[in-house]
């Protein structure tokens, strides 16, 4: 924590430049002690504003022409710089979140494999998803032209910093990967839990945008408060929203931004419980196992992933008695931990007490260890409720961010679908069987997976691999558009159109579109994928 | 006309059920005459709603699990089944519609056609995006898991038949056939303007799902009011929304379905005057000729297409005064012709006057023959304005839906891009040049390609070609989505979302992401494309 005071100057960053035109600021608070840690961020204007739209809009004229290798080595220097601001970073950002040391070096290590995973897709190109009809002169009764197209970067994208992931779903996270590898200019919102973080990274992608000639206005960050963030969601210049975070912020986002004179699209991930469901024959067989690796998943990061398993199904049996006397067991002996922030805190007590004081819902184990408030812990819990009960109570399935399950007890796998028809949709949907049971229980897996982005079999949600395949996404409420994934190459999707181009002279095309396919990209020519070139 | 009171039964159709609970009926108007056509339609019911809505979400369940080649044989049948329609379909429709019966032959073939390309995408399959990680249970620190991800139907689609395609964009038209190729089921809201055609394709359909197996409720159709459109709209079950029509009818739908509690996409095209530059060396050379081809393309189908060439800008020199001269002399001699309906007729007389009454907007040239209005006649009609006025009145850039275009007369290449700024999104931009010009003017490219969803070079826009590069889409309010297209394969996009299931056995996972590749389709495999199994 030396020279945190100099370190964090607390400015606003307009492309190149710091801005502090306003009067109002904020300091960011140590969660785990409740005080302030030094440095004080200024909040941004609208005046500040109007100019980061601005320079970002002309950025985006400049920056969407650039080649797929430029942009790559854009974001490759935004790794590099991550990694050189050193222990800075690895210091800051845990003095602002209480998470240990060990995750947020892991957490950087994601974050910048992340913005490699993209420089990649970049440097091979066929993202771009190009297809090409060539003309046919002599088709009767009318020629057919040549048509060519491909997707290009939809425009200036605000990103709003998620408290739960400082680095990989904050300022560099995916979605300013994403939307920067899409060829879209990006202004991040700080998220306010976290503002010094924010701004040392924030301060390194700008130091990159200046070593590769990046224009400037590329990138921008700002501080500031939500009724500030609307303000941009509501500029014209913005063309997308990206937003991790609760159900009620991302709602509030989506209403003005479908809204607008001229709607644009939001990338809202909300809030999801995602399920683990649990057959009886697993469950006999390996009860003890499961119990320890949901324990860990339920109170990893102190709960606080978007994926955690927040509702777990089993059947009332002999084995389910076993296990879940070694899942109290095990809850016994985690200590509380502490929490983000003292938002986080207090929507974890709220939801916690008001599924304890449902009727009939039932406080199976909680850690032995009570609490410290002062230092925003949350003290890991486990609840239990009937089928029936969790049926007829709807707010039992509401995510509870935090430590925490609700083991819902069936007593048959009839009851078990019923209660799984009546769920919202899901980021995930776990479900542990033998080969013998899921085979039988096919239905359980047709029910889930009309509800989740990704349904796994065995294992826990919790883990996000960042790939080609990856869905970080699901229905409604999980996220606001189904169609998309946050996490893995996918999320470049997010921020790009298509464009046709008919009887283009072969010089005017994109590269991606030329003849000779300078790039060596997949396309679909003529109804066929190939990288050969066209004579 | 033979025998349609007894073919034109009227009544909604539910699956396979013909229903007609309610007392509103209406008929259809020949707009050649302004006369009733035979048969009455029966508006929809709220009870007749929800069994439709119910029907359709269990067909659902079944439908979405079908394999490409049994959706192909579908599409396949039902373009077999409009073809049985014969004579009677283009009778009726000629009658409901006013255009001429070699215009419905040619669209009834582009909507087979459409049939057959999507039965044709997925008889190949590979339109899925399937995305294979493979496992590697030694990484460290921890194993990586199996990832497999495709895209899968998003649900039940709501299609709001168009009137001006009364087969190509209505009951079994591009939204239809590629909602059902993408494995969901669909309810088409009638058009009003033509309820005969819209129950006879609806028939074909009903018929084609009976044939092949289809599961009840696969396909319904009804008639309706706005008022009864937007309860299907609110209806839980439905998933998304596939509009063509008005700005006003778009924007109406989409504020619903944004602010329903559950929102859910609406892809409407909605408005578009697809702007066409042509550059003084081109225009001195070529001239006669492109005034030719405007003349044809303005007044095409009486100017009712999406992509009719609405803006036309020039740059005042010799070679205009020749193009302008004889453009006029050609819209002399062109006939008025019935529109569609009374409705478009008077949006078109509209138009017009609010054009023409702007101060320095002039009439350039019109039909000789005035349009006889009780044959729903448009009057082709050409107006001239300078680059000046028309930067600095908007309304001078909103589409006029019929036979008529905007001539905007410009002084330099400077003001003739300060007028492209001030556009509005397009489905299409137009650009005729020389080589040399357009060479050495690219920033007329640079202005038109964020603006437009197709670009071409030379040639006229109202041709829309349907294959894999085509967009017909663009940047609001052209379209409400400008990430997608309603024409082409790629339209099948607006119905998926993407699915990913990790670790789960080779058995249960569907045929797409299977080790096999039993339907040996091209998928992304550990990051290379490959048609190849996994060993």
């Amino acid at each position: 924590m030396n020279n945190m005071e100099t370190i964090i100057e607390g400015k606003n960053i307009i492309g190149t430049k710091l801005s502090a035109l306003g009067n109002s600021k904020f300091k960011a608070i140590d969660p785990s002690t409740g005080n302030f840690i030094p440095g004080e961020f200024a909040r941004v204007t609208e005046e500040e504003i109007a100019e980061i739209m601005n320079k970002s809009s002309a950025a985006f004229e400049i920056y969407r022409k650039f080649s797929g290798i430029r942009k790559a080595k854009f974001l490759e220097a935004i790794a590099e710089e991550i990694i050189n601001l050193g222990q800075t970073l690895i210091d800051r950002t845990v003095a602002e979140t209480g998470l240990p040391e060990g995750r947020i070096i892991g957490e950087r290590g994601r974050t910048v494999g992340q913005l490699e995973m993209f420089a990649k897709l970049l440097r091979k190109g066929s993202w771009v998803d190009a297809r090409i009809d060539t003309a046919i002169p002599s088709r009767q009764p009318l020629p057919k032209p040549d048509l060519r197209r491909m997707l290009v970067p939809i425009g200036p994208v605000l990103v709003f910093g998620a408290s739960n992931f400082p680095l990989a779903f904050s300022t560099a996270g995916g979605d300013t990967a994403s939307a920067l590898a899409a060829g879209c200019t990006v202004v991040v919102k700080a998220h306010s839990s976290h503002p010094g973080t924010a701004y040392l990274v924030a301060s390194a992608i700008s130091k990159a945008a200046q070593k590769t000639n990046m224009p400037e206005g590329v990138f921008s960050m700002i501080f500031g408060n939500g009724e500030m963030a609307i303000k941009i969601v509501e500029h014209p210049h913005t063309k997308a929203v990206g937003f991790t975070g609760s159900y009620s912020g991302g709602m509030a986002i989506f209403k003005v931004a479908t809204n607008r004179k001229k709607p644009i699209p939001v990338y809202a991930e909300m809030s999801a419980a995602n399920p683990v469901v649990i057959l009886p024959q697993i469950l006999s067989l390996k009860g003890d196992a499961i119990a320890e690796g949901l324990a860990n998943s339920i109170t990893q990061g102190v709960g606080q992933f978007c994926t955690n398993p927040g509702i777990i199904f089993i059947i009332k049996s002999e084995g389910s008695e076993n296990f879940l006397d070694s899942l109290s067991k095990k809850f016994e002996l985690i200590s509380p931990s502490t929490m983000l922030n003292k938002g986080i805190h207090k929507a974890y007590q709220e939801g916690i007490n008001k599924l304890s004081t449902t009727e009939n819902v039932a406080v199976l184990s909680r850690s032995k260890q009570e609490a410290d408030y002062s230092k925003t812990q949350a003290r890991p819990t486990i609840l239990k409720v009937s089928a029936n009960t969790f049926i007829n109570n709807p707010h039992l399935s509401a995510e509870v961010f935090g430590p925490s399950s609700l083991i819902v007890e069936c007593s048959t796998i009839k009851e078990m679908a019923e209660a799984l028809n009546g769920l919202e949709g899901q980021l995930t949907g776990t479900i542990h069987a033998t080969e013998e049971e899921i085979n039988n229980e096919q239905s359980i897996i047709e029910i889930l997976n009309q509800k989740v982005g990704r349904l796994l079999f065995g294992g826990y949600p919790t883990g996000v691999e960042v790939c080609d395949s990856m869905v970080h996404g699901g229905p409604f409420p999980s996220t606001s558009d189904s169609r998309s994934t946050s996490v893995g190459t996918g999320a470049i999707l997010r921020f790009v159109r298509p464009i046709c181009y008919q009887n283009f002279p072969n010089n005017l095309l994109p590269e991606e579109l030329k003849n000779e396919n300078p790039n060596n990209i997949m396309r679909i020519v003529d109804g066929e994928y190939t990288t050969n070139s066209i004579n």
